[in-house]
Formats: structure tokens, sequence, C-alpha cells
């Protein structure tokens, strides 16, 4: 089983640069206060390591249930404040001024965010629109070229060939130095957001890999989009200067230094992921939508406004740069990479209404056929030579494909003044004409789905969209999933922008009302949004969002529509993308809820026990022993006061994370059994916080045989007042305290105040509502 | 002290017709797990019962800081459940589609909130229009005839009945019938979704009263708007809706039973809250940022949808029902109460900075008087029939300086085509011109805005908007507080948009680049974003609301630095409107986080000792002399395994709420000394659902001195599983914990577990940054 979950582009790898390793449980990653649980053998343990042929498409008839899985690899993080002395100290020492020079400063923070995460983006837009821009010119004039003399076939090796090396490019730096930048970076965000720590996924190299990484794929012409990339961007921009230092780079600002925590880290990789959204799509209030309806399960007035602050600084970052680049400064009215251009009319009729039917069906087809594809690339498709290859692959089909689609289309335009293509091909139709098909081949997808959107009645004839829909439908789902920075939104857009805008002809050539809604610009906006809506089904920042793009507020409420018909019709047949990608890595993730027939259970059903304690002034021996132990691999600890009688459990008194016994173990601050204190430096916060987040593994640090003998004297640095519920707790209840307060732990005690289990994020992510009632996944230590 | 804040148009007044048992502490009303206090007396306190004169205005040279009390009137929502075994056996009774069903019974209750939300805002509207429209012809036509034949007093006369009698059938209705009906309910509500109860603030009486109320106050032509009662009306619409009953009525529909809970029921209130909003200002996104941020602390995606969904369905209806009555049948594209006009033109300038300097200053200053306006008012203008004369003189002072305006105004404009003005006023301009300052005056605030807005560069001269703004200053904020039902967000905006205006007009004519700047328009728009958050301080919703009432995303980057700045400079004189009213009511309300300085305060010194405490089977009569004991008053009982020792405080085995003990007493569940039951009838839920919200007092159940020596058994009753802290948690975490959760008891249990106190809303709401660091408020049987 650890072979099979192990390789997914995104997972942790550890450090090994193959899958060497392959078996051994990994040491350091193990989750919190995981159980010695015996792997779990299941139905998807197949034997992957060896020599499966390389390109056999096998479409299994029973899908593995590999997603009934929960790993114990990933942490969480602690969105808990562990309020030991220490911190309250220097708490009660703070003044209030103090409080409010932090409250600057994470303003400050904010707006620095919002500046760097706009300029990220303004690079990349640029850079990609002079590669495409630079690569289309080529081979435009390779065609024009061969158009009159024949021997096409070589325009199609050229193109091919251009796309196969840009995309090998972007997926080697993906494969071999970076796979956590695979991919959107949502769902890793979101899993963030959640409270999961996905190991390196907020780097500087991620980031780095990762901007790299989407210039190539959308320059490469790729069925891909660079805008959900802007989140994950976003988010490591907020982490690296929220903590005023670069742990890569070695390099210490010393300021910020208070928000050296999960807490304060996590609220502001909100703000970094909604300054992403709203440079992305020129959306501020749709990106803080976002941050919270992923992220914050605690609504605070000022870090809402704080995120807010962010995106609208972000947004105005790039429109800011790139007017100036545009030699248009001042003109702040097209903002986003993405840009649907200005709905000026007024929806006024119902007719939307005739496409929901269809809503979410598409969707939910295009998310089955991608979940079958995962299945299939976390078998077989592991190796980084391999996924590089598939990458190639796939670029060089999307040539191939684009190129045959011109080819054969017979479907020319004239060619007008005002129209919007950068790159008209004319080919084979008569001059002052040019293809219709290249309108939407050969073009970046954003300015293929504007011309959807835009382009007056009769630019594109029936069979054109049909055609079109259908290749880039299964393009962009094959897409999905490479080794490559690769966002799903745009792709998902251009299908449903395609589709609407041909149901919105049919409509007209069908209905008596034909007149009355000739605009198909409208279809495929609503088309649009109901294919985004039946792939991601995300719910009011979706609807936000796509308003924002438009600029017309008078359209939400058809695509609030659509999207919810999308989101219902879908979740009847199979999840959201995310959500998929999400369950095949086996990730903790804690819904908004305990699942609705889970009352029957308590918490003493639900928690992990026995618990390993300590007492309150333990023995540096045992302390050593066991955080050294790898099969059980706690990562909090209760602390109790002493105990007699080895069976009877203590009474608990506080709480202390592995984290901060390794920061004691490594500063030694150890007592002599005489009680006289062998170190006398005091440890300070600034000890802990300059550890984090990295903290050393146990193996790294050396104990010498006297030392173990040595007392450690805990209280002072625990968290006296950990969280506590009684065993017959119900699970909707642990649950909802666990996730209004983020925690990480949670002790389960008995009418004396004894400890008897530990509720951890596991034990609660591990119930899920299945299609014959309440479920248990299990636990695996993939 | 019980004298000064009981009288506040909006506080309970019990049922009594007059205040005639003034001095006796209210019994009913008492707070949760109140102590016994000793009945504070602060420099507030006065003798008010007397001979003040009538209309002595008096201007206190120190203000009496009875803002520096918190009542314990006020008793708290449970927005936690109480799991208690008859709670979990229905919950593990019902199945899978059980909760599906209730989802989907949630959707149709949102869906109706909307609808009938919409009605109310579409009644409110036709009819005010109607109102307004026939008195301001009455008037026009009076005008034009003594305009020629002198005389014009006579108008003026007319002008002033007319709004007196109207503004005093208006005012009659809140004095006498509804006072919580009063001001804009916008503080109510916010309180209400904070999690405190105030008392007939979500009946169907107030409902009633409310509309007819706005409708008087609008049309009586005070500097009022209509956006704010609907907010409120939206919250009454969804808690009625969503119970499937009226008790006022007396009409049990039989439906939604399971939502007879302050749970379910707080999540409708944010829903209507939410439509309300979005029906006035066609702001759906906006509404449900109000209610998020104005209420939810815990943020669930599935809530927030569901909101959503009420607020568009709100917009839709009445824009639908609108466009029929303009008989535009299907033209939508209008949304809200007060509809901004289309602003088309992009902001491309960063030319509003120079207006942030002003921003928040002049609505602190309106704060700064309406808080000194509302502290007299409390004093000396607390009978009813004191209150409507206010209330008619307000009328009649506003119609007399609105002629006098429109009378010494020699600012003519030609009349054109295209203008908004319903009612042009020649007066003694020229044939084909009308009087401007007629436009401002003579006309409803909402097209008084549009016309600021929208008439082109020119159509005011800057002598007419000074004057304007300074005048209309002094009387919105005469009028807020009045006992009328009437909103301050239009006034504010007219304010605004008056300054703006003039501002821009200024400008463009020092300034070199006036041509550039030229629409003064924007300048209002901007102006009036800035009045608005300088009195009300709302953030990201308002924000939103003012971009969707725009219809252009564009501005929202203006519009959020202009807030930002009318926050920060109007929070360093004073707080906000609403926040003014709510402390002066002395209400419990929690703000988002705990002080910023309280860390070294602990659940010890925050809690209320010692507890009364009940046993597990406890005597009949013990718990009727508990709960009669009006000096305590208290609302929720630990419930401990049986004391041996009296001095030993018990261990805690779960938590029980007075209503659930008045039903138990109600239905004589109650147990003989020799166990066998007295009474077979089980307690269901129903039986608690069908009490709930209006619990009878103590005093109404009879219970005879052979019941009072029976046991009753709680085991069944309370809820097993209380949250518990220890007495060393600091005051954030416990604020946290409360906050997050909802809660409205709060166990402290020593190491032992044994009960040592109870934390409840009050014991956290006492403490508050003041000036001169943490202070703390003092608790008022008022």
């Amino acid at each position: 089983m650890a072979n099979i979950t192990k390789k997914v582009s995104w997972s942790s790898r550890g450090d090994e640069p193959a899958p060497a390793g392959e078996g051994t449980p990994l040491l350091n990653g193990a989750g919190g206060a995981a159980r010695s649980y015996s792997r779990q053998v299941t139905a998807g343990d197949v034997d992957s390591t060896g020599s499966q042929p390389f390109f056999f498409i096998f479409f299994p008839l029973e899908i593995p249930h590999n997603e009934k899985l929960l790993s114990l690899k990933y942490e969480s993080l602690d969105y808990d404040n562990s309020e030991n002395q220490l911190f309250l100290e220097e708490e009660r020492r703070m003044s209030y001024m103090g409080f409010r020079c932090l409250e600057i400063s994470r303003w400050v923070v904010c707006a620095l965010i919002g500046i760097l995460t706009g300029l990220i983006a303004c690079f990349i837009d640029i850079v990609v629109e002079n590669l495409a821009g630079l690569k289309y010119k080529v081979i435009k004039e390779n065609i024009e070229k061969f158009t009159e003399a024949g021997g096409l076939s070589i325009s199609l090796i050229l193109w091919a060939f251009l796309n196969s090396v840009i995309v090998m490019m972007g997926a080697i730096i993906v494969a071999f130095f970076e796979p956590i930048a695979a991919g959107s970076g949502i769902p890793q965000i979101k899993c963030y957001l959640n409270g999961v720590k996905i190991p390196r996924v907020v780097r500087l190299k991620t980031l780095v890999v990762k901007v790299c990484g989407v210039i190539c794929s959308v320059a490469g012409g790729l069925a891909v989009g660079k805008e959900g990339p802007m989140i994950h961007s976003g988010a490591v921009v907020a982490a690296g200067v929220s903590q005023g230092r670069s742990t890569s780079l070695k390099k210490d600002f010393k300021i910020f230094e208070y928000f050296r925590r999960d807490t304060e880290k996590r609220d502001f990789v909100s703000a970094g992921a909604a300054a992403g959204v709203s440079a992305a799509f020129g959306a501020p209030v749709g990106g803080v939508l976002f941050s919270l309806e992923e992220g914050a399960s605690f609504w605070n007035q000022m870090l809402t406004w704080r995120i807010f602050f962010a995106s609208m600084i972000s947004t105005f970052t790039l429109n800011f740069f790139l007017s100036i680049y545009h030699n248009k400064t001042g003109e702040l009215s097209n903002p986003g990479l993405i840009n649907f251009g200005r709905f000026d009319s007024d929806v006024s009729s119902p007719a939307f209404l005739h496409l929901q039917g269809m809503c979410g069906l598409l969707g939910a087809l295009f998310n089955v056929l991608n979940y079958w594809l995962t299945i299939f690339r976390i078998r077989y498709i592991h190796r980084p030579c391999l996924q590089v290859m598939e990458a190639m692959l796939v670029a060089a089909v999307t040539a191939t494909v684009s190129f045959a689609m011109i080819y054969f289309s017979d479907d020319c335009q004239p060619l007008g003044e005002d129209q919007a293509e950068n790159y008209p091909l004319q080919l084979f139709c008569a001059d002052g004409e040019y293809n219709s098909m290249a309108t939407a081949f050969f073009n970046t997808p954003e300015r293929s789905v504007r011309s959807l959107f835009h382009n007056p009645p009769g630019s594109y004839n029936p069979p054109t969209l049909g055609v079109f829909t259908l290749t880039y439908f299964f393009l962009a789902c094959w897409t999905y999933g490479l080794t490559v920075s690769a966002g799903v939104f745009i792709p998902s857009l251009l299908i449903g922008a395609a589709w609407g805008r041909l149901f919105g002809i049919m409509l007209a050539h069908i209905t008596p009302y034909g007149s009355i809604w000739a605009d198909p610009g409208k279809y495929a906006l609503i088309g649009a949004a109901a294919q985004l809506g039946g792939i991601v089904r995300m719910t009011l920042s979706l609807t936000v969002i796509l308003v924002e793009a438009t600029g017309n507020v008078t359209y939400g409420f058809p695509i609030m529509l659509v999207l919810m018909t999308a989101k219902i019709v879908g979740d009847y047949f199979v999840e959201g993308l995310y959500d998929i990608h999400i369950k095949l890595q086996s990730v903790p993730f804690l819904h908004w809820e305990a699942p609705a027939t889970s009352h029957a259970l308590t918490a003493r059903e639900v928690m992990s026990s026995p618990v390993t304690c300590f007492n309150r002034v333990e023995k540096v021996g045992t302390i050593v022993d066991v955080l050294s132990n790898t099969s059980t691999n706690h990562n909090g600890f209760p602390v109790v006061t002493r105990v007699m009688d080895d069976d009877e459990p203590g009474k608990i008194c506080g709480l202390i994370l592995r984290s901060q016994l390794i920061v004691l173990l490594k500063h030694k601050v150890f007592v002599e059994r005489t009680r006289s204190r062998l170190n006398q430096r005091k440890l300070q916060l600034k000890d802990f916080r300059d550890a984090y987040p990295r903290f050393p593994p146990i193996q790294s640090i050396h104990v010498s045989q006297d030392e173990r003998e040595c007392m450690m004297d805990l209280t002072e640095f625990m968290n006296p007042t950990p969280y506590t519920v009684t065993q017959e707790t119900s699970l909707p209840r642990v649950f909802k305290l666990f996730r209004a307060l983020g925690l990480r732990h949670l002790v389960v005690v008995d009418s004396e105040n004894r400890v008897v289990g530990l509720v951890t994020r596991k034990d609660l992510a591990r119930y899920h509502l299945g299609k014959h009632g309440l479920e248990e996944l299990q636990l695996a230590q993939t």
C-alpha cells in the first residue's frame, strides 16, 4: 500500500531522488499521535514497482478503493496557541502599544503580500505573452510558407516539436526538482488552510518551480491556464513574507518574529491565496470568499478586512504594472490575468434556465475520467522520467490534434477590423478571410475564451464548436494531473464557453424566439460557469469571481442558479475535482461538519488509546525513547501528575508538543536529580520561534548516557490548559470543537480528569458518509 | 439606575403600558446565571421620574458614563445544542434520508424568506412612492397657487402640517405599541446575531409596526431611509417562517418543528438579515457579507450558500414585482430599493485620494452629536407622548427648514428633458427653469442621492450644496434616534454625496486638472461612501454593498481605501453609531476577540462563583425555590454528582437550563421518593420545542406541597457533556472557546472536575479596552 499513494506528483517523497526507499515507512513524516497501526492491506495493494508495459492503456473494471485510506503521513497545523508560561509572560509584558504595533505590522505584511503577488502575476503574464507570441509567430510564418507549396506536415512537426520542448522544460523542473509544484496547487492550499501540513508546499523553491513551470506549460500550448497556480504562488509569498526570513536562502531579516507560529502563518496564507485569486481573476471580493470558503473556520472581522486589503493591493499592483507595460499608464480598468471583457447588456430573460439540465453532467464526466486517469498515473507513471515523457507526449498530441482540426475545418470567416484574433490563420481560406477553428486552437486559452464570449453572432459555425468542444474536453482531461504546473480553470471555461455558445446558436435556430436571444456570447458565459462549477464545485466564491470577472452585477442571479444546479447534479455522480485529488492523496481533510448520521459515535469510540503521557518532571531518557519510537511517532503528549500506580492513568495537567520537546532537548534544559540546574540559560520563546517551522528530527539530537539520567521540568513549556472533552461526548460535538478552534490534539478525560484518550485530526477525518451510511476509512502508513 | 436605560425606545419594557412600575427590577427579564449583585450606583444615577422642564435643551458638560454599565436584563441565545439523551436519541433514530429532507427544508425556508422579504420591500417601496407622490403633488399645487398670489406661508404651514400628521401616525404606533421597532433595527439585529436575546425583536407585531412606521417616516419627509428597517424586517420574516408557526396569531402549521431552537433560528435570522440587505441595496453578496460580518462566528459553507440563495431570491422577487408594477415586466436590471444608477465610466485616476483627509471626521462628528442627543433623550424624553411630540416637532422643523432653503435659494437651473426630478418646483425661477435646491429637499432622499450622483456637472452651484450639507447634517443627526422606524444609510449617503460633489466642484475650479476630473458625480459617490463609512464603520460588507449598488466593480478599490480611512480616522474619536447605541443600552455584546491586554486574567478571576448546582436527582421543592429566587435569576445550572459534604463542591456531570426545568415542572415529571413514577407520560423533545421560545415564568407554574417533596431525575434532560475549562485558563482562551462555539454557559472546574464557577456572556463582555488600559464594566439590574 505504501507504494501506491506515495508517488503521485504532489505527495511528499522525503528527499530521496528516486523512489529507492519504497516500502519503508517514512520516519520523519508520520502523523500526529499516530497509534501503532498494523499496515493495512487493501484491494488496491498491487505490485507497482515492476515491469508494467510502458503505455498500456488500462481501464480498471473495478477501481481500487485507495481513496478509502487515510494517510498517517500528514501532520496537522496547530491553529490553537500553546499558551504556556513563556507565551503568557510575553503577552502580559506587552503593552497596548505593543499590540497596536503588531496590528500595524500585520497590515504591512498584507500589503507586501499583495504587491509581490501582483508582481508575480504580472511577470508570468508578460513572459507567457511574449513566449507564446514568438512561438505562434514562428509557426504562422511556417504554415503560410507551406500552405501554398504543400508539405504542411513540416509545419505540424515544427509545432509539435516546439510545444514538446517547452513543455519538457516545465515538466523536468517539476518532476525532478519539486514535485509538489505540479498541478494547480489549489488542492494543496485547500489542505493547508484546512489545517493539514503538506510538506514543502509553501517553500521558496516551490514558488520558483511553480512560476517557471506554469510559464512553460502555457507557452507550450497545453490545455491549461495560469490562474490556479497564482493562488498557490500567492500562498507561498504570504508564508515567506510573514516569517521575515527564508530558510532556503538562510536569510533571517529579524522581523515579524511574532508571526512565527502556525496560527499567524495560516492567517497570512489565507491572505496570500486571496491575493492570488484576486490577481488571477481581478476579483478581490471573490478572493476573500475563496479563502474563507476553503479555509477559515473562524471568521474574524479584522482578519477578513486584511485579507481584502491584500487582495485589493494585488489587483491594483497587477493592473498598474500591466498598464505601464502596455503603455496605457493609469488605465486600471482591466483587472486580472483573465479578463472576460465587459458584458454591458443586461440579462433580461430567464432563458438560461434551459441550460441547467446539462450543467454538471459534463463536469461530472470530466471528473470521472480524470479520476480513472489519476489512478492509472498513480500506478504506472510514477517515475519522474516517465512523467516528463507523458507531458511531452500530451504536448505533441495537443499540437497534432489542433493542427488536424484546423486543417480539416472549412469554416472561413471574414477578417474584420475590430476582432481580437492576434494570429489569424488564412490557410485555405479566401483572401480577407481567416480560419475560424484556428481562433480557438491557435491562441492562448484566455484569448479563446474571450473570443467565444464576445465575438459577434455568426463568428463560429456549429460544427466547428461541436468538434472543438469534444476534442478540447478530452485534451483538458488528459492534461490535468500531468507533472506540470497548470490550472484547470481556463480549460474548463473554454469547454463550457464552446458548448454554451453552441447551445445558444442551436436555440436561436430551433425556437421561434431566436431573435430575442440572439447573443450567443451570453450562453457562452453561462456555459462556462456551468462547466467550471461542474468540475470544481465551488459555490459562493465562484459566483462572485465570475461576476467580478464579467464586471456586471446583474449576471449574479443566473450564474448562481447555474452553479447551484451544476453542483447538485454533479454531486450526485462524483465529487469535485479538487476533492477527488485530495482523497486520492489520503489527506485527512476535515469537512465543515461531522457526517450527519454520526451522533451514535462518542469520543470513546473515536479516540486513540492508550495515550503516551509524560510526567510534569520527566526523565530525559524516557522522553528520548518515546520520541525515537518510529512505530508510534506521536506529536503531542498529555502531561499528567505523577502516577504512582502504573495501571492508573494520571490526571491531566497539560499538553506538550514534540516540537517543543525537541527544542528543549536541543538546548539541554535538564535538571539533575539533585535539582540544581545543569544549564543556567533560560529558554525564551525566541528559541522556539527560531526553530519553527523546521524542527530537527530526534535522530539529529545527541543525548549522552549521563544526560539520559537527568530530568526535564516541563511545567514552564507545556500548555497548562488544553481543551478536554469527556468520553461520552458525541462525535459531532467533538468535531465542532475541534474544527471551530483549529485544534491538533484534543484530550479525552474521564470523570476524574484522568487521561483516557487523545483525538487527532485523523480520528475525525476517518468517518465519512458513503453510499451505505457511515463508513470508516482505514489508516495507513503511506 | 434602573430608570435610565429602561426607557430608551428599543429597550424592553415588559408589557406595562406606561412606565408605572419604575424602579422595581424586572422579574422575568434578568440575565443568564446572574449573581446577586448589589445594584450599582453610578454617576448617571439621576432622578428622572420627575418634573423636568418640558423642552429645556441641556447639553451636559460631563456626560454620565452609563455606557460603563452592563445590563443584567439581556439573556443570551444558546448557539450550542443541548445534547441530552432525548436529542441524541432523536438524532440516532434519524436516517440519512431524514437529514437530507431536513437539508431540503432548510433551502425551502430560505427561499420563502427571500420571497417574503422581497415582497415586503416591494410593498414598502410602492406605498411610500404613492404616499410621497400624493403629498408632493398637493404641496406643489399649493405652492404654485401661492407663488404668484403671495402668501407662501400658507404653503409652509400645509407642508409642515402634512409632514407632522404622517410622522405622528408612525411615531404613535412605534411609541405605544412596539418601542423595539424604533430606529433602523440594525443594532438590535447585530445583538441578536451576536447571541443576545433582545426581547420581542423578532415578533410579528414588531414587523407590522416596523413596516407601517417606516412608511410613515419616509412619506412624512423626515431625513431617513427605508433601507435599514428592511434588514430588521428580513430578520423577523426569517424568525417567523423558520418556526412554522406564529405565537402571536396562535397558529401552528406543524412544520419545521426541528428548527425550533436557538441554533437553527439564528442561522435563519442571518439569512433574513442578508435578504433584507439584498432587497434594500440590490446587493446579494453584500448581504451575505453583512450577515457574516455582524453575526456568524462560525463560517459554514452550506449555511453561507443558503444565505446567498435567500439574498438572491429576495433581490429577484423585489425586481420582478417592481418591474410588473412599473409595467416593464422582465426588466430585472434595477436591483434594490435604492439604486445608485449605473456608473459606466471607469475610475482611472487616483484623484479620490484627496478626499480621504476629511473622511471619517464628519462621520465622527455626527456620532458624537448623536451620542449626546441620545443621552439627552434617555434622560428626559422617555414618555411615549413626549416621544411622539418630538417626532412631530422634527417633522415640522424639517419641512420648515426645507421650505426656507428653497425659498431663499436663487439657484435656478434650466429644465432639461432627461432629468430625474419628479416634482420640479419653479417657484421664483424663470419659465423653463426649476429651483435646484428643491431637487435636494423636495424629493424622497433616494431620488436626491441619485440626482447628486448622476446629474450633469453644473446642475448644482456650490453655495446650494454647502448649505444643503450643513442643514441636512443636523437634521439627520437630530432624526436618528427618534421613536420612529427609520434608517440612517440614506441620509448619510445624501450628506456625503452633497459634500463630495461640492468638493469635486471646488477641485475642478482650483486645480489645473479641473477638466480631467470634470465629473463631480464620482466625487459624490466617494463622499457618500466616506460619510456612511464614518458613521456606521462597517468594512468589507459596506464596500461590497456600495460596489453592488453602483454596478461597477472598478469602483471597489477607491471605495475600499475611503472606507478604510474613514474607519481609522473615525475610530480615533468615537465608535460607530450602532456600537454607540448598543453600548448605551448596556447590551453584553461580545466583540471578535478578547481585549488585547487581557492575558493576565484567568477564568478564576472572570467567573461567577459560587454556583447554584443541582444534584442528578433533585428535590422538586429545591428546584422551585431556586428558580423563584428573583435576586439571582440563574438560567443555567450545573448538575453534579450527589454531594455528601455540603462544603465540598460536586463533580460536574451535566448542565441543565432554566427553560428545560420549567418544561419539566410544567409536565410534572416527578418521581416519588419511593421511585415509582407519578407521571407515566414520557417527555418528548416535542414538548420542549412546543414551549420554545416563550417559556412560561416559574410563577405561572403551580406546584403543590406534596409535589414539592417529590424528586426529579434530570439525567435524561441535562446536557451530559457541557464544555468545561480549568481555572487557570486565560481570558482570551475562554473568550475564544465561548465565542467560536456560541456558548451561553461555560463551566469552570478544578483539577478534580468539581464545579467552581460559571462563565457567562456578561462575565466576558465586562472587560473592554478603555483609554487607560483594560477596564471593567459594572453590572446592573437595569
